[in-house]
């Protein structure tokens, strides 16, 4: 594999620094060289500096390698995106249209809309027709600058489909670009089969569920509905505390719909994230930056719900480190864009331009525990990259709505234009 | 110039039909076709129908043709924006962060930010330099499947500038791929050398800048900017009236910030379209009904300025001809993707993805008066052509963020993809 050196970028930047979740200010420290070049060998970020300082170091190498010429560009880490329900069975655009011409919550769930109709579609589809489907998602992810995804099971509800999801999953980190950090969520919703008897099914979550997925070591993170008419606080304490015995870290669907105390038990138990908190209580969101949970928020599902967005800019103010994500689902966030989602992090959360960058590299990164190997431009991480058609961080966010990505480097290997 | 025959699309949406503004059950008349073919030829659409009946018209001449196969694609006219200040100098991403870091009016101000800072900056460029920008910008509408375009000067606010804007205009229309149709905008704002001397400044607008405009024939249309603060309704009325003389139909920025009779005065002096309409009154959506003018509404503008769209679904069910647009402009509406705009409008006003495809083509053309050429596929049309990467015009609006433009032709010629 040749190196790669991209050079003379207008803004390179490195959100180089501290590598660990960033917080009020440290959110802005974008590590921004001027004139500012890259050069990757073997999948690997090697070196980093201003052109001349590359120059100095690699120009006698030059013949080797490819060269990108940067001039008039931004270039920064790949995106990451640190919550997404990517690998799901079906499509529901035929529910998004009824709903529009006016149909009712039964219309829909009666023609067979709803997260119940994608877990039986789900159920229904083949290991390979998974893989396929999300294939397209993820490349999708891909030509949208985002080089690492987060991706949950919960769309099975039961033993066998959650596995096949996480099986998915797995061949899926193997076979594409994209690096694939795979979360179980049994606790995604009571199965239909179920209703009535939340606590059997907890129970088969807990019992044989969480050991199977921890035995094939399937997921790295356990994650947990936590919401009104979903789970309790009480039964996903239980659910979560039951994934920690078995190595499985915390993570939270949190505050959502309701102020239901989710902010609150992802401090309690330590949980790496805390999802969406469009509701979070100020004491949960003082609890959660005591405790140093990521807040994952998800401005682009709040739009396409209507909601008001999570108060981003009053938690970096308290202290929390925000991330940001797509939360790429079939029911309340169809969509792969992460550049709208940062536009999205300054627009209606009031994040700036440098912190919808961090939220979507550092933070999202140490979401998912990979800010050893993603998430910032740094000698020994991996070569994901990307050179945007624009010339600077600023332009990124604010000429909104369009996907400004040129080319992406994953693993030094250059995947998109 | 070789025929091109695109042929087997999934869905081809022609909106053939009733060529003129639709209203209510109109705007979902898509006039779908299944398994659908088109045949371009010399820039226009010769033929539409089912592959099996282009088969059998064109079979013998399929060795001659660009042979497209849209199989699992859908295929729509190209889009039209009705509404952009695209001619624009400079940028202003710096006030958009200084905005999120927190900067009163009055520091933008200071700094040179504001309308009247793009108005500076459009004075300074020069008319190459206005060209080169505006290129950039209607590159990335094609990009977005949009192939015509309207464009108002209104950044110059004296004679010259407005002339300028003006004449860039005409000659991207004549050397750029899109339809670029001019609209005069002097009543975009009061130029800061005129402040408390409106009357002053409309008198030179009436008589200098209005006749000036006219004998060159640099506009199609005449619109102003009706708004507390800006110009009142009976100035406003005024400045059309003015232009109506002089051959410029009206148009009307109405009712964004405040109710404020912009609605009632479009039905009054008979504008073509009114814009924004965030706060039109019941009243005036009633009389813009009855008066045949068309609502074009800029839902991406109000995400922006994080205000709650037009009552688009009220105004159709009231009985108006509903079109959207970007706006794109520097200061509210940085964006040049229509995608987006079709996407909100589902979201934001509650259109159904039928009506947002209608919204952005046949109503958008009839807001330009563009219908003869463009916004739907019909023989002895402009073959303007999108093909699109999603399989139905449902998932086109559902799978929202994401520009899914595979290619566009414009004049029957491949421009994108
Ligand atoms: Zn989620
Ligand atoms: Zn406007």
């Amino acid at each position: 594999m040749k190196p790669v050196w991209i050079k003379n970028a207008a803004q390179l930047v490195t959100v180089a620094g501290e590598n660990g979740p960033r917080v009020r200010e440290g959110m802005s420290d974008l590590g921004l060289i001027e004139d500012g070049s890259v050069w990757m060998e073997n999948g690997e970020v090697v070196a980093i500096g201003t052109t001349s300082e590359l120059e100095a170091l690699y120009g006698s190498r030059a013949h080797e390698a490819d060269i990108i010429d940067a001039t008039g560009r931004l270039v920064t880490p790949g995106l990451v995106d640190p919550h997404t329900h990517v690998a799901y069975g079906g499509s529901r655009e035929r529910e998004f249209e009824m709903r529009l011409e006016g149909a009712t919550y039964m219309e829909i769930m009666n023609a067979g809309g709803g997260i119940h109709a994608t877990t039986r579609m789900t159920r229904d589809a083949s290991e390979e027709e998974l893989v396929a489907q999300t294939t397209r998602r993820l490349d999708s992810f891909l030509a949208h600058g985002v080089t690492t995804v987060e991706g949950k099971s919960g769309y099975g509800l039961d033993l066998e489909t959650e596995l096949k999801q996480l099986r998915v999953m797995k061949r899926l980190n193997d076979q594409h670009p994209i690096d694939l950090v795979p979360t179980f969520m049994g606790g995604h919703a009571v199965p239909q089969e179920y209703k009535g008897r939340e606590d059997e099914y907890i129970n088969v979550l807990i019992n044989e569920m969480l050991p199977k997925v921890a035995e094939e070591k399937l997921a790295v993170f356990n994650d947990v509905f936590c919401e009104v008419g979903v789970f309790t606080p009480e039964q996903s304490e239980r659910i979560l505390n039951a994934g920690k015995e078995l190595g499985l870290i915390p993570k939270i669907h949190a505050d959502e719909i309701e102020s239901y105390g989710g902010a609150e038990l992802a401090a309690k138990v330590g949980a790496i994230s805390a999802e969406h908190l469009l509701k979070a209580s100020t004491e949960g969101v003082r609890l959660m930056a005591e405790a140093g949970v990521i807040a994952c928020l998800l401005p682009a599902t709040a739009l396409y719900l209507r909601e008001e967005a999570a108060k981003g800019r009053a938690m970096i103010d308290a202290g929390v480190a925000v991330a940001i994500s797509t939360d790429c689902n079939p029911g309340s966030s169809p969509t792969t864009s992460m550049p709208l989602v940062m536009n999205l992090a300054c627009i209606s959360m009031r994040l700036t331009p440098a912190e919808a960058l961090v939220a979507a590299t550092m933070n999202a990164a140490c979401a998912i525990g990979m800010q050893d190997k993603v998430g910032s431009l740094e000698a020994g991480k991996q070569a994901d990259v990307v050179m945007w058609n624009v010339s600077n961080y600023q332009e990124l966010q604010y000429l909104f709505g369009v996907n400004h990505v040129g080319s992406v480097w994953k693993k030094g290997v250059q995947v998109v234009g």
